[in-house]
């Protein structure tokens, strides 16, 4: 996620902070070769419109040299994220001129096969992972400074002199993640062989996002944000179980907070640990949540103890949003996120976020034995729950609706669900209207199909979340997914709401949740 | 220079090349900040077109932020060669996107101001000087990898993001040679102010091109040229008498020689030394000139003997190609180089340049008191010098000619007065009468400039050469050098003889001796 919100100063508890740092983790690494040269060729029935064809190995590429204007794409096989090294020697006369040789990194065909300069999208060019470099003297090794996600890599050579021409003696990939793969446990054999594809494709993703933090998107953010963070550590729980990681992203957002205390919505690790000005209501209120799943995965009271002001200065601060009728009070800016959908008005999901949060703060409160906390936490979830249902439920139309116009949107719903404001009886009854009648303003990013899953599958409609899975992220998969998405739309699939196809991230943090609802409740 | 010649095997004589490489020079090191922020706009009255005007002192770029599609352009008041560091800090929100910078650096005004996509020239487009970085986590300090050699610093900001812009709290370049200024006397008083400018400039353009070797140019090729060294060595005589300097390059050449024994055009440094392929009948034959030159300055024994044998087999080689009235057999292919005037027949001007060489030699024999070898070396100049009178001299025309097409030009007769075919008066008639008519073919290079200058100071003729060397490199001067080009052409202000302008190098080796003219024959 990537969004203007002008933020103020920040609150610091540096002992929070280098405890964080020193719970960076050491990243595994692995040499990755390409597998094959191919080449990229349009196709309108390809998914955005871009086909790849083997044409060789990788290895015959050692015996081609290439001149000026020559150019060569390489499939690593399956999406990596590392370093890259090349090296260079050149063929003919000793080279007179540097040579200029251009490198262009794509998770997606797309990204090879157009150009960069077309780019017209409102996220910075800047992510478009591109290299120029001029070398003086070959043979030469080039280490390219930068991390890379990718799997396909285009190389141009740009220039090198009348005299000479290159070949490639070795160009290979130094993948790393602070994933531990050994950790992940086999699944069972009974299971269908679609959904062992997504699972393997959604721990690939969240491996590929597990860095020195939980990284939003490896390509394109590749920093912490704490909607991510939170549906990473479930995956996490149920496949590396890389503890120490949750923690570091938990100490990191307790340890810098906006001025008024918020969590921040996401923070940067380099050159030092700084969160950003963004300030979304929902993902401040997730802190609580993340310290909650955390802690029933790990019972670690340390932390707990630790981190419980945070979790509750969160809860607090959310709750003066709260208007006379104890509903959260809607706002036209960007304040809370939900959903990239066009159009989604936030109020009513805002109001079940808050309700799902306040009972999380009810565990972490029972678990710390803080009984007034836990009466006065009590006491709030029922007037929220309440409001909701006197003032945000509409019965004639059986939906929660949203906002000044009364939007009804599956967001709402769903997040209502979550919430637990009607019992599974009503839960059940109001997702199968929604499937039914498909007016509701829709959901558009993984994200929001993550909770629609979890939705489905806590009210016992498993099949049905199933279904959804294999809609939704078996439709990235038909359409040549190694990694899960930032953003998909089955029913739109050139999707962007950046302006362009080759900015978005194709492997994204909140795109990695299969493995946790096939390992959760399928096996 | 930079051209193709097929070329094979080399002989190494490994024990030369390691003295060589102990006579790697430590390089002098100096911080240099930009002067100004200038602006280049379109002048049709400056030369090339582009003049430049200065906006502002260098110090207030640091109060200024810059965003997506901002550039400047700094003015760094003199032609540097070195490494550039880079200092950038982020303004506004965190950073939440990779900074995209590029650096485009310029010799002259042209370079940061014609796009260098349009260049089409027929030499690398490599060599044109930019640098683009991503980069990931700011601030930063950029240390640019390769060596420069400029003025002008073009500063273009790709792209950041919508939420911050940058500054930069340094920029300067850390300046290198070998060159010790130390070394230079000042010159005297009396000398017209034009002619201590021309002075400054030329020793500039030396000092720059003096690095671990005798660079032709520290812009474009970057490497040792015999043609070039050869003036170069004359300038540092009279300069910063870096004889090791010389003494470095002479067994770089003499240690590695083409498969008949020749001396090679040019040689490479890195990644270790070696020899190009290039192969020109008149740069062999300076090795000889230029041990000789170099024994004269510095009466190093030692160094003649070791090196006698390869200036020895160069004459040798070069007395094979006499056909049997003496004459050096002609060639339609790139076998001698002279001059890059366009259609000039190189054949009187070789036969001259190996009658200079055969008189260098004598030199060296009789140092070594070799006098066998001398006899011999006496004898070929009596039938070379005889044969020139004989098959090259036109008395009908009074001139020299040269080919199959007899044809005069301003090389020829150049070379056959340096190589003493005819005494000094006849000279100074012949330079006198190419002066009046100027049907002759023209002369191109500063290369060949040198030459005629060197022709008309031997013979006498002080006032025409001082008033030749003003109208060449004074030329330049009015022009706007800081350090003297490799192509000037008063007559043509837009001459390349590779398509482009911008590839041309402005501080080059060849036109560096008006300082050895100056200091030699008026101080």
């Amino acid at each position: 996620m990537s969004m203007n919100v002008s933020g103020g100063e920040v609150r610091i508890n540096q002992q929070m902070v280098d405890y964080a740092e020193q719970l960076i983790p050491a990243l595994y690494q692995e040499k990755v070769y390409p597998k094959h040269q191919i080449e990229v060729i349009q196709d309108e029935r390809a998914f955005q419109g871009w086909k790849t064809n083997v044409l060789e190995g990788f290895d015959s590429l050692q015996e081609k040299t290439f001149g000026k204007g020559d150019s060569f794409i390489l499939d690593f096989g399956d999406h990596q994220v590392g370093y890259v090294s090349i090296s260079i020697k050149s063929v003919g006369s000793p080279p007179d001129a540097p040579l200029g040789i251009k490198f262009i990194f794509g998770e997606m065909p797309c990204e090879v096969a157009e150009p960069f300069e077309a780019y017209n999208g409102w996220l910075s060019s800047s992510w478009l992972q591109e290299e120029t470099r001029y070398v003086d003297v070959l043979p030469a090794e080039l280490h390219l400074p930068r991390r890379y996600s990718f799997r396909y890599m285009k190389v141009i050579i740009l220039d090198t002199s009348r005299k000479y021409t290159v070949a490639f003696s070795d160009i290979h990939c130094t993948a790393v993640t602070s994933a531990d793969v050994n950790r992940l446990t086999p699944l069972p054999e009974g299971l269908p062989e679609d959904l062992q594809r997504m699972d393997r494709i959604s721990v690939r993703t969240l491996q590929n996002c597990m860095q020195t933090v939980f990284e939003d998107g490896p390509k394109r953010d590749r920093r912490l944000w704490i909607g991510d963070l939170r549906l990473q550590a479930l995956a996490n729980y149920y496949t590396f179980h890389h503890h120490d990681l949750v923690k570091r992203g938990l100490y990191l957002f307790g340890g810098m907070t906006l001025n008024e205390g918020q969590v921040g919505a996401c923070l940067f690790e380099k050159p030092s640990p700084h969160v950003d000005d963004t300030l979304l209501y929902d993902y401040s209120l997730f802190f609580t949540a993340t310290l909650s799943d955390y802690y029933e995965a790990t019972q670690d009271m340390e932390t707990l103890r630790a981190l419980w002001p945070v979790a509750w200065e969160q809860l607090m601060i959310a709750l003066r949003r709260l208007d006379e009728r104890h509903i959260v009070r809607d706002d036209p800016s960007w304040w809370c996120f939900i959903d990239w959908q066009e159009g989604l008005n936030k109020q009513a999901s805002a109001q079940a976020i808050l309700l799902y949060s306040l009972k999380k703060g009810i565990r972490l409160a029972q678990a710390l034995q803080l009984s007034m906390e836990t009466e006065l936490l009590e006491s709030q979830v029922q007037s929220v729950a309440e409001a909701a249902r006197k003032h945000l439920w509409d019965s004639s139309k059986g939906y929660f609706v949203s906002g000044e116009d009364a939007q009804v949107s599956w967001a709402s719903q769903i997040w209502m669900i979550l919430a637990g404001v009607w019992d599974q009886t009503e839960n059940v009854k109001l997702l199968e209207r929604l499937f039914a009648d498909r007016t509701a303003v829709s959901l558009s990013t993984p994200y929001m199909y993550h909770h629609l899953i979890e939705a489905l599958m806590e009210n016992g409609m498993k099949d049905k979340a199933i279904e959804q899975m294999r809609y939704f992220w078996g439709g990235m998969m038909e359409d040549g997914a190694d990694c899960f998405w930032e953003l998909y739309n089955p029913e739109d699939k050139s999707f962007s709401p950046y302006g362009s196809n080759l900015i978005n991230s194709y492997c994204h943090a909140w795109s990695c949740t299969p493995t946790y609802f096939i390992r959760k409740y399928m096996v």
